[in-house]
């Protein structure tokens, strides 16, 4: 029973390190790293758009894959990502150019015609004259003298609006959204503005802090969702709510708690202060949007599950009790429907919906699978309950893919391989390794088709020695045997039990998949591209995902990752109008499918819990 | 020394009640009582538009006055108000059609072409479709879907929605300021919005309850403002605030205090609830207006006393802390200078000063005058510190108008009656009496031009020997005795210095109207007419008031008494929208004159301070 060793990859200019397998591409210890790059061929290695320099440390190029640059490039260690894989520590550099396109279109300036930088909230400097005998206007028209209209001072900036003008000798900074002022900053403070953007998942939250001004990004932090305590799922939360519709209060708090946790950490990071955040954007799924709105979520717990609201709205952060300048504006994302909200809209947005032609599917694994179908001017968007399986839990030992997770599972030359997170014991396995793990006993023959795991001696004489001795009996049941007990620790093993959590789960997601492009008339070929989405869609093996039926048949490089696109979403509203108003088209063209009372939903469903042969 | 007995007049359909001295006209009874006459012709008894109708007891028509009314409308019981004077108990109808034109306007719908109800926040019945599966839109869509526009549901009312929707089984009345959603009623509650005119004094704040969809006005009361502790005038609550900026929340708090006692009052008397109450609009000079709104007044208190805003503002009923809906929303007024604010703005309003195209003035008498000159399409604003003589203040007896003030003075056939009010026995006298017996004290020879009152041995000989013994030696000076000291009571007479601060005030009053008439090239003939506006303007008989110099000499009946018309204002911008347009343009047009910059202003006032010959 081995355990190889990983190896550590630095990525320059941003630092991030992650620790992969030997033979791992670099195109996916990139994405492992939260860095998306460009692969319009689908990673086959001829389009030569994932170019990266290797500085340091050994490499090895696939032998497939024909060499596109130039041997000047080659010879300074130009390398593309996606032919090139790991065989020890690497420090590797990833130019801008590099990166995926709507990365790119917010992190580099010096794309020009994609930067789209002109962002809700702004600052204007002025230098008022003072008031004389002569000149006695009242406050307000000095201002709008001065910037040249009719602006609009709500009671909260309007009350301390004379004394600040003084204080300041009429030197002031105006921070507006349009003609409406939300504060006042001093004339002689740095007059940088900044914005976070907020992915606010139902168990992960990450936070970006940007410069509004260039749009540049100053940093990215996440944490784990304040409201775990009070249950793992959304249905959970709003049962909560339900039962005593005080309890509201408590979880928007907690939910605000960890937006304020990364917004603090953030702004330590970059030595800015509080009150220069003047703009967010936030992202998430409907009940986590209501909920941190202080909405109440009651109606999304019953049949149709009809969300409050469907277009954007912008309201004071004083409102969501964050910790930022208390009249910052916070845009929360348009929601198609109960379980369709503003992060599948984000994702829609990043993955650039409205500027495609051909059929295109976004789909976002996690416990609520969101699948949006772009077809000519309609875009079908569904949710699929796939529940817990894919965060590991509901699997006798599933962990979340933190430390001493195994998170992947590989089979070469008939010896079983597995990659622990953090170089640790393994401890469980994660979503990840639960797909590999039963793509491999599908392969070679551990499995049928039902998700029944053979005994030992029902196996094929061709199986290979390792695999043999790593299925045991199991009280009447079979296991595989992830990874024998280490010093001190436990055996993982993948379970039988665990096979039919995985089936119920895939098959939600694929049947979700099936039944739109099914109302849509198209069969799984016709997909120009399968984009997949998320934390976990991203660390997905694509072809052992389609093993199980995870995702349909098509040809292996139309499916791409886009990272996480909910959150790069957000991004692009924090620091573009026009990218919000792209969102909000984008909700107005989709039409919400409830897939509980589509016809073809549970025929598909049925079928897609049998793997493929 | 004689106390003449009073009598009770009671209006109908009002039922309102005053007592008042034989031979008092009925239009005065009436304006005392405040209902405010048609009275074009300047009571002259020529136009015929003052007709009322005496139930029962006695009257005297006026010899002088020629009957504009048909012999049958004679004979049961109409007469001209102008023109009718009390000879006893009596009880009076005053038909709608002879109320002055602004009043007629909002009070009554009959008028037709007249009434202008467009109330800027209204309420519309809805009953929506219940959410199915088939139709499973968001909440706000489906409201949208009915309505059959976009609307704005700020976070405070979305918060609320589903629940509220669901609770009410979809039948709600959506209370909206435009596209804007304020609130949701219950569906099965009456739908009467009601909304509140204040109008804020330094000194008295009057409430008007007003039915937002009829007009309808349904009750008025007034009270002290709970600031008087706090300081008599504004320049003492803006010092307040000055030297210690927290205090701003304690003279907010009062204000809305008193604001709070008239609405608790209205609804009360009206038995309607707070949640009715939708819209607020609000009336006051520029301190009252931005304390109550909670911004800072510093500035107002140090040259050259520029406001904070000048457009009107609108802001919700919550930020003030009124015990109305907390979603109402409240229209204050806007403002033209430091000491020219929403009050005199509305005034204007009231008065029609976009309607009329002569010459006109507007005048306000109180511790500030404030002056309004519409010439052309311009419009002079200035205000000039009278002081509180006219309220009662720095004179030795003085006192606010209320019960034991002797109110009026007047010298008939020789012998010198007073007025006290409410039938008490004489405490002191208040602004109008102060008026009254210095210019009877002119007229009879008792007072020089300069303002000495004369000693006893200088009077002519013609003196009548009433007025004479009145007349008494006081420590070097005289004094005008004006009631002999009652049983158990005192003797209330009027000093030398009580008439030098008459002097002062009525001077700088004066010398206000004559620097902008000056400044327009206008004489006091060119004006069409002098409106007198406010509690005190209302009750001041012309005559005195232009022998004394307050008011410049121009023929009689062009001096027209127009009640509180910045009480009028608020209430026609209450209940439309239209008005608060005109109050915009008002603004708009009116041009702020700084007085103690205006070269013509000293000049003016020192000759002001000398009786007219």
């Amino acid at each position: 029973m081995n355990k190889t060793t990983e190896h550590r990859i630095v990525f320059q200019p941003s630092g991030r390190a992650v620790y992969v397998l030997p033979g791992t591409t670099l195109l996916e210890a990139a994405a492992r790293a939260g860095l998306v790059l460009q692969t319009p061929c689908g990673g086959g290695g001829t389009c030569g758009k994932c170019r990266v320099r290797v500085y340091s440390g050994q490499t090895s190029e696939a032998a497939a894959a024909p060499h596109r640059l130039p041997p000047k490039q080659a010879a300074e260690g130009w390398r593309l990502a996606c032919s090139t894989r790991v065989a020890g520590e690497a420090v590797v550099e990833v130019p801008s150019s590099s990166m995926f396109e709507t990365t790119q279109r917010i992190l580099t300036s010096d794309a020009g015609h994609r930067l789209s930088v002109a962002p809700a909230v702004a600052a204007i400097a002025l230098s008022l004259p003072p008031p004389t005998r002569e000149d006695d206007r009242p406050d307000v028209a000095r201002i709008e003298a001065q910037v040249g209209r009719k602006l609009d001072f709500p009671p909260t900036v309007l009350a301390g609006l004379p004394g600040q003008l003084r204080r300041n000798r009429w030197s002031v900074h105006l921070v507006h959204e349009g003609d409406r002022i939300l504060a006042l900053l001093p004339g002689d403070a740095p007059a940088r503005t900044l914005g976070v953007a907020f992915d606010l998942g139902t168990t992960t939250v990450v936070g970006t802090l940007l410069d509004l001004a260039s749009g540049q990004e100053l940093g990215v932090s996440s944490t784990l969702n304040g409201q775990i305590p009070f249950g793992d799922d959304v249905l959970s939360r709003i049962q909560r709510v339900r039962e005593r519709p005080d309890r509201l209060e408590e979880l928007q708090q907690a939910a605000a708690g960890s937006l304020n946790a990364i917004a603090a950490e953030l702004l330590r990071t970059a030595g800015a202060r509080a009150e220069q955040v003047v703009n967010v954007t936030l992202a998430g799924n409907t009940t986590m949007q209501q909920i941190v709105c202080g909405i109440d979520p009651s109606a999304l717990g019953e049949i149709p599950f009809a969300p409050a609201f469907a277009r954007g709205i912008n309201l004071p952060a004083a409102c969501l009790g964050l910790d930022v300048n208390p009249a910052a504006r916070v845009y929360v994302f348009p929601q198609v429907g109960g379980f369709v909200g503003g992060d599948t809209v984000s994702g829609m947005l990043a993955a650039g919906f409205d500027r495609l032609t051909r059929p295109v599917l976004l789909v976002d694994i996690g416990t609520n699978g969101e699948i949006a179908l772009l077809h000519g001017d309609r875009i079908l968007c569904a949710s699929t309950a796939a529940g817990p399986a894919f965060e590991g839990a509901r699997i006798a030992q599933g962990m979340r893919a933190t430390t001493g997770a195994i998170e992947k599972v590989v089979v070469v030359d008939g010896e079983m391989l597995v990659n622990v997170i953090g170089n640790a014991p393994a401890a469980g396995l994660c979503g990840t390794a639960l797909i590999d793990a039963v793509a491999e006993m599908l392969r070679h023959g551990l499995l049928d088709t039902t998700g029944r795991i053979l005994a030992p001696d029902e196996l094929p004489a061709a199986t290979p020695p390792d695999l043999r001795r790593r299925l045991v009996a199991d009280d009447g049941d079979s296991r595989l045997v992830l990874a024998a007990a280490a010093e001190g620790g436990v055996e993982i093993s993948l379970r039988q039990r665990d096979v039919r959590e995985l089936q119920l789960a895939s098959g939600a997601i694929r049947a979700g998949i099936d039944a739109l492009l099914q109302r849509a008339g198209l069969g799984p070929n016709d997909l120009e591209a399968v984009l997949l989405a998320g934390a976990f869609g991203n660390f997905i093996r694509r072809s052992n995902a389609q093993r199980i039926g995870l995702l349909p048949p098509l040809p292996h490089e139309r499916i791409r990752f886009i990272g996480n696109a909910s959150s790069m979403g957000a991004k692009m509203a924090l620091v573009s109008t026009a990218e919000r108003a792209r969102a909000e088209r984008l909700r107005e063209r989709s039409q919400h499918v409830d897939l509980s009372s589509d016809p073809g939903f549970q025929m598909a469903f049925g079928m897609a819990m049998i793997f493929p042969e």
